[in-house]
C-alpha cells in the first residue's frame, strides 16, 4: 500500500538531498568545532557555513542566528532569555491564546516565578487583533510573543504590525515561525521581528535542530550554561551533521520557496474545495491569512479520531490537533479559542501538505474522505436524521 | 597523508554501523512519535526500543531514561532540576573544581540566582577526598554533583562511596558520565547514583544526543518546557534517528566493553610509557583511578599550542586542555586544581583513545612526540641548558 503523508506539520521526511549533505559529517569531517586541529577546524567551517545558509534563509546576519536543539528549546530561550535577562526593567509579556505549548507552557513556567503573562484572544479566524496588542500593553511589558503561522488552522498572523506596535513602546517582539520559516518570505528586518524560532524538521530537515535569531543587541540570558558554544548563547558540542542538514534544507526551501508555495496552495484549495462539499463540513481558520499547506476542516457529527483512524488504515496520515499535543483528550485549545465547541473540535482534521504530494493524492483522499465521512455519519448517535 | 585521531575525549567519529542504523530514521520511519497514526507510531516504537538499550548500558529502568540534546543539556537538567523543585528544602549544592564547564557554569548560575555551592578541592592526582565530601555537607545541602571522569585527566572518582554518603544525609547524587559511560562498567544502583549524564558523540553515536538517567522518585523540575514529550520531562519533538544512533552506539559499547577497555588500556599505558621516555616529562591524574582511554602529559619548557600544531601537521590530531574550554586562554582549571603551575598546564597535552586506534599509530606517535619535544625545546627561553 502506498503512503500519502498529509501531517507535514507535525514533521516531514528528510529530503535526499538533506542527507547527502550531512552524511560526509558523521564519520568523515566529524570533529569536534571547538577543537583547534584540522579536524575540528573542518567541522567549525562547515558550522559557520551553515549558519550563513540559515541566515540567508531569513534576512538575518550571520551573526545573529543560534543553533538549538530544536523550535521548542528555541521558544524556551527567547521567552525565558529575555524575560531573565530584562526582569528589572519590567515582568510583564503578552502573548497569544492560540500559540503552541512551548510558547504557552514557558509563559505559564515564568508566571509562577513572578513574572505575568497576558493572553490576547484571536477572533473567529484566529487572527490576532492589533487593538488588542495595543490595549495590552503596559508600563512594564517587556517582551511581546505571537506566532507567524498556527500549526493547527494555519492562520497567519500579522506580524509585522504586531512588532511595529511593540518596537514604538520599546518592548521586544519574539515570533514562533516554526511552521512558516521555508514556507512564507520571511526578512526579519522588514517584519520588525527581534527573535524568532525555527526548526529543522517542519522542512525536510533533521529532527533535534533548529535556531534562534537574535537581532544583534537584544539583551538575553543563556538557558543551557556550559562551554563558551554559539558565542556563550547556547552551551554544547555542537550538532554539526544536523546543523549542516538544516542549513541544506533551509538553502532548498530558499531556492524554491515560490514554486513550493504555489504548488502547496494549489493543492491545498483543492482539498478545501473538494471536502467542503461533503454536508456540514467547514474550513477552521481563515480563508485568505492561510499557510500554504493548511486545511483544517471539521465534519459535524463526528469524531476525528475515528477518521484518522480509517484513513490510517488506508494509508493516509492526517492529524487531530496537533501531534505536541495528542496525549490529551481535552478539545484543542486553538479551536476553543476559535470558538469551537468542544464536540466541533473533535470532528476537526488538520492536513498539512508538503513539497512531494501530488494533486493524485489529493484527489484521492477526497475521495476516501467522501467515504468515511458519510460511514461514520451512519454510525453517529449525534447526527439529525 | 593517514590521519591519527587521538582527541576521542573532544568527539568521536561516528561508528559505520551506528549510521547504518539511523539510515531508516531520516526518510523512511520519519514519523513524529506523538503522531497517532501509523508513521507515528513505528517512531515511536523505535524510540522504546533505543530507550530500554540505553537503559541497559547503565543498569536502568527503561522509565529512567530521558532523552536530551546531549551531555551538557542533561547536566543543566539534572542540577538546575534538582536545585529549583528542592528549593524549600534547602539551596545549597556540593560539587568538585574539577568538573566540567556544563556542571560549574551551571552552579555559578544558580549561585547567582540565591543558591550556594561548595566547590570541593582535588588531590594532586585529581581525586575527590571522601572526608571533603563528608565536612562540606550542611543541613541544607540537596545535591551532590561529582563527575565520574574527569575529562582532561581521566581521574575516576570514587562515586559509589559519593553517592552513599549523600544518600546517608538524604541529598540527591549526580554524577556526569559523558567520560566513562560505554568505557567502564556501570550500574546505576550499584553506584548509588540517583541522576546520571551521557552524551552519545562521546561513544561513536552521533552529536545533538544524550540522555539524563533520573531515578525514579527523584524530585526534579523540567528545563525546557513545552509538549508532554519524555513524560513531560523534556518537551521538543524527539530526535529519533539520533536517538536510535546513540542506542546503538550504547548497544555496541555495552557487547564489547571489557573488550575495548582492555585494547585502549594496552594502548594507553604504551603511549604513556613511550612518551615517558621523554626527559622532563610527567603524567598528569592518577596511574590507577584512570579512564581507559586517556593519557595527559606534561612536557616541562614548552607549550602545549606549539606541539598541537606540529602534531596537526603531521596529521595527528590531540588536545590541549579541552575542546569546551580550547577559546579560552586560561590555564586548565583541572590542571591548575592538581597543582600545576600556569607553565606546566600549557606545556600538556590529551591523547584520547578510540576503538580503531592501533598499536601502530601509538608507536608512530611517541616517535612523531619525541621529535617535536626535542625540536621545541631547542626553541625554547625556558628550557636550562
Amino acid at each position: 500500500m502506498n503512503r500519502i503523508y498529509l501531517d507535514h506539520s507535525a514533521t516531514t521526511p528528510v529530503d535526499s538531498r538533506v542527507i547527502e549533505a550531512m552524511l560526509p559529517y558523521f564519520d568523515n569531517i566529524f570533529g569536534n568545532p571547538s577543537s583547534p586541529h584540522s579536524v575540528g577546524q573542518e567541522a567549525h567551517m562547515a558550522l559557520e557555513d551553515a549558519r550563513q545558509i540559515v541566515a540567508d534563509l531569513i534576512g538575518a546576519d550571520i551573526n545573529e542566528i543560534f543553533f538549538t536543539s530544536g523550535g521548542t528549546e528555541s521558544d524556551n530561550l527567547a521567552i525565558k532569555g529575555v524575560a531573565y535577562k530584562n526582569r528589572s526593567k519590567g515582568k510583564h509579556i503578552i502573548t497569544s491564546v492560540i500559540e503552541h505549548p512551548a510558547v504557552l507552557r514557558t509563559c505559564e513556567y515564568l508566571e509562577s516565578d513572578g513574572f505575568e503573562a497576558t493572553y490576547l484572544p484571536v477572533n473567529s479566524e484566529g487572527l490576532v487583533e492589533l487593538s488588542d496588542v495595543e490595549a495590552a500593553i503596559r508600563d512594564d511589558t517587556i517582551l511581546i510573543s505571537v506566532m507567524h503561522a498556527n500549526n493547527e488552522i494555519g492562520t497567519v498572523q500579522p506580524i509585522s504590525e504586531i512588532g511595529k506596535i511593540a518596537h514604538e513602546h520599546g518592548i521586544y517582539f519574539h515570533t514562533d515561525a516554526v511552521q512558516s520559516a521555508g514556507k512564507l518570505e520571511i526578512d526579519v528586518n522588514k517584519l520588525n521581528i527581534d527573535l524568532l524560532s525555527m526548526s529543522s524538521h517542519k522542512i525536510h530537515g533533521p529532527k533535534g535542530v533548529g535556531a534562534l535569531y537574535i537581532k544583534k543587541g537584544t539583551k538575553i540570558e543563556p538557558m543551557i550554561h556550559g562551554g563558551s558554544h554559539e558565542r556563550k548563547m547556547r552551551a554544547g558540542t555542537e550538532n554539526v551533521p544536523g546543523i549542516v542538514g538544516f542549513a541544506k534544507a533551509c538553502k532548498l526551501c530558499n531556492d524554491n520557496l515560490a514554486k513550493e508555495a504555489a504548488h502547496m496552495t494549489q493543492l491545498r484549495d483543492r482539498l478545501i474545495k473538494g471536502l467542503l462539499t461533503i454536508e456540514d463540513s467547514y474550513l477552521n481558520g481563515s480563508r485568505s491569512q492561510r499557510l500554504p499547506n493548511n486545511a483544517n476542516v471539521r465534519f459535524s457529527f463526528i469524531e476525528g479520531e475515528g477518521m484518522l483512524l480509517l484513513l490510517d488504515m488506508k494509508g493516509i496520515a492526517v492529524s487531530t490537533g496537533s501531534a505536541c499535543s495528542s496525549a490529551s483528550l481535552e478539545p484543542s485549545h486553538v479551536l476553543t479559542a476559535i470558538g469551537l465547541k468542544p464536540e466541533d473540535s473533535h470532528g476537526s482534521l488538520r492536513f498539512s501538505l508538503g513539497r512531494e504530494n501530488t494533486q493524485e493524492e489529493i484527489d484521492y483522499v477526497i475521495e476516501v474522505m467522501l467515504g468515511i465521512v458519510e460511514k461514520l455519519r451512519a454510525m453517529s448517535p449525534l447526527k439529525k436524521s
